[in-house]
């Protein structure tokens, strides 16, 4: 096992670039789609099988897994590496998404995130010092910052936030009340004072740390956020608190603005982001590193990515349709099911169906991001960017 | 593919016979299991998977493939083994004993069942012809009678059987009415006058169609049951309405009972039993086929099959146990994964647990009929009877 963390820069198209990431469990061609396996694995997928999709990397959420079974459990086990079955990189949240937006009774202070358990009712207390704690007993190769999460609504004390796993991240603008940006601020350079302890904090020479750009839609906020980042200094570099209700427009100034700041040297990773084309716009600028909950979620409802634009597989016109999803499609569920027994399977809620659609969609945005890694290695980037926009669209 | 159904018996230990049974889409060695696939997929688990554990031949629920996603869809699309992706050999039941314990006002008369589907709870009857035309449509290689099963209490007209998925078939004698003997004897008789009608409704020469015998705990009504089955000729013959709460030694006596009046170059099929010492009960008497719930059942509650005997995933001793399930096992989720995980992901309702535990019981079933075949052809097939009675024991 190599102990060393690096990333080498091997072409460029524009602001687009290719890497690779060096990482203890393996090396990681980027720009790179994390799979989300909340409790170390991926709903209903195997690892041999992510391997085969072409995953490089999965996610993993700290905060879940401190719950269940405890980081003590999984550090005893050899790490994530041991303890899933997934043997190569890994990278971990640092909880304060979760806890700001699944907890109850959630409170803000210098210290830390005081909350509720959702599972015992526990009053506890996530400080930056312990995130870092949790992630070292965790073990992924990247571990990232505790930040200050803008939670959905204005945090009053005592107030308890949103329980739902869907509340909050996707929310629309219109539902949440845009926070001041005295609020903003003062969320940025908290964010900034717990980068630092974070920095001190960690101590694993086999684990990277990565910072957090936070600022909200504020190009000023999130460009002071990246110069205060940089100067603590990181292996990499995050995007933190967008996809909540800004336009495709302004999360590319934003992204845009924060990047030109960044060292070019570092991987940057836009988190929880998003449907195919908020991807290919973040490569766009010069992003490494995405991980998003939708083609999962979206496969378990039956949504599926195809290269033709979306497609709701529980409709009844593929009652009797016995194509593959997608002609064009490589994956284990194009190849051996047709569209009629994975309409079959999901109307009947047999697991096998939120599987094969998981694997789908998986292999689609893994299968985007391989094609916008040979494109910027050939400079026909900005080209398929255009095509994917044309052909999958903007919704989910 | 073949179109011709055959059965050769290849080697004998005692009333144990290892056999091979030729269907138009393969060959199965016997005594066999068959995993059970209720809407055409074993739950979770895919057909690749289900080849690499060692299956053979899968059995769908003629009922369930009749409401969802009906008949005519899966003709269309090629039968059970095109619709589903499993080419292999497929084996249906006919639908009654669904009918009896699922649905809804279940009447029987001569004609038929007439029940109300829980689907759209409209009026629906299954007549024997109705139910040999839905598993010629559906297409498996072998098809069932309809036979009269004993609903969980006796039948009053407008009654509404038992609606769980789980009640009925495992009902506990104590919790059951033993129906009287007319009452066993008249549907016994109607079964064969049933058995008659399909016989004469089957037109399909590349589907074998196995008549059924019933007559309840009477080992007199089950011999006369019997002979009147052969009388009409199958190509293969069941033990219907076992496994309902009589004991293990009355259940021998009545299957051995039986299987004296069977031919003994047709194969034999002991319908939705049971416990693995169940399987090898019926093995040492001459039993060919088997198929049961209960590995995938269990599977998903983490109670799991080893060769030291049944255990709790979920328990908490396991929750630092780096081990894998069985030491002994040579399936997916015991080569590449601990019981700790393993724990962890039934623990947080992961759909990975109940798969793994699944991929691990089946192959324990299958795996089992392996070490069978193997025994009866050395000669040795009573030493791995007891062998099994000792260390897997009598429970499920």
């Amino acid at each position: 096992m190599e102990s060393r963390f690096g990333f080498q820069i091997v072409a460029r198209d524009g602001a687009a670039r290719r890497g690779l990431l060096s990482t203890p469990h393996g090396e990681v061609s980027t720009p790179a789609f994390m799979c989300v396996a909340t409790y170390g694995a991926v709903r209903g997928v195997a690892p041999d099988e992510l391997r085969g999709l072409g995953a490089q990397i999965l996610l993993a959420n700290t905060y879940h897994l401190h719950e269940r079974p405890g980081d003590d459990v999984v550090r005893e086990q050899g790490g994530l590496a041991g303890f899933t079955g997934w043997r190569g990189p890994w990278l971990t949240d640092s909880g304060g998404y979760q806890v700001t937006s699944l907890a109850h009774r959630m409170k803000l202070s210098e210290e830390g995130i005081t909350f509720a358990s959702p599972l015992d009712g526990k009053r506890r207390l996530l400080t930056p010092e312990g995130a870092v704690a949790i992630q070292q007993a965790l073990g992924p190769d990247i571990a990232m910052v505790l930040d200050e999460c803008q939670p959905a609504e204005p945090a009053k004390s005592g107030d308890s936030a949103e329980p739902a796993e869907s509340a909050g991240r996707r929310k629309e603008s219109s539902e949440r009340p845009r926070p001041d940006s005295t609020r903003m601020r003062q969320a940025m350079e908290r964010t900034l004072r717990w980068a630092e302890r974070c920095r001190r904090a960690h101590t694993r020479s086999d684990q990277a740390l990565f910072g957090i750009v936070q600022g909200g839609v504020s190009l000023e906020l999130r460009r002071e956020s990246a110069r205060g980042t940089v100067s603590i200094g990181f292996e990499g570099y995050a995007h933190g608190g967008l996809g909540l209700g800004e336009t495709r427009e302004q999360r590319g100034d934003l992204i845009e603005g924060a990047n030109e700041l960044l060292p070019d040297e570092a991987p940057r990773y836009l988190m929880g982001l998003g449907k195919p084309i908020d991807l290919l716009d973040g490569v766009a600028r010069g992003v490494d590193l995405f991980d998003c909950v939708v083609p999962t979620r979206n496969g378990r409802h039956g949504l599926l990515f195809t290269s033709a634009g979306l497609l709701n597989i529980k409709n009844a016109r593929f009652a009797r349709d016995s194509g593959p999803i997608d002609p064009e499609c490589d994956c284990p569920a194009c190849q051996n099911h047709s569209r009629a027994y994975l309409r079959h399977l999901m109307k009947t809620g047999e697991a096998l169906g939120a599987r094969l659609a998981s694997l789908h969609n998986l292999r689609f945005y893994l299968s985007l991001l391989e094609q916008a890694r040979a494109a910027i290695s050939s400079g026909n980037f900005a080209s398929l960017h255009r095509k994917i926009e044309a052909r999958v669209g903007c919704r989910v």
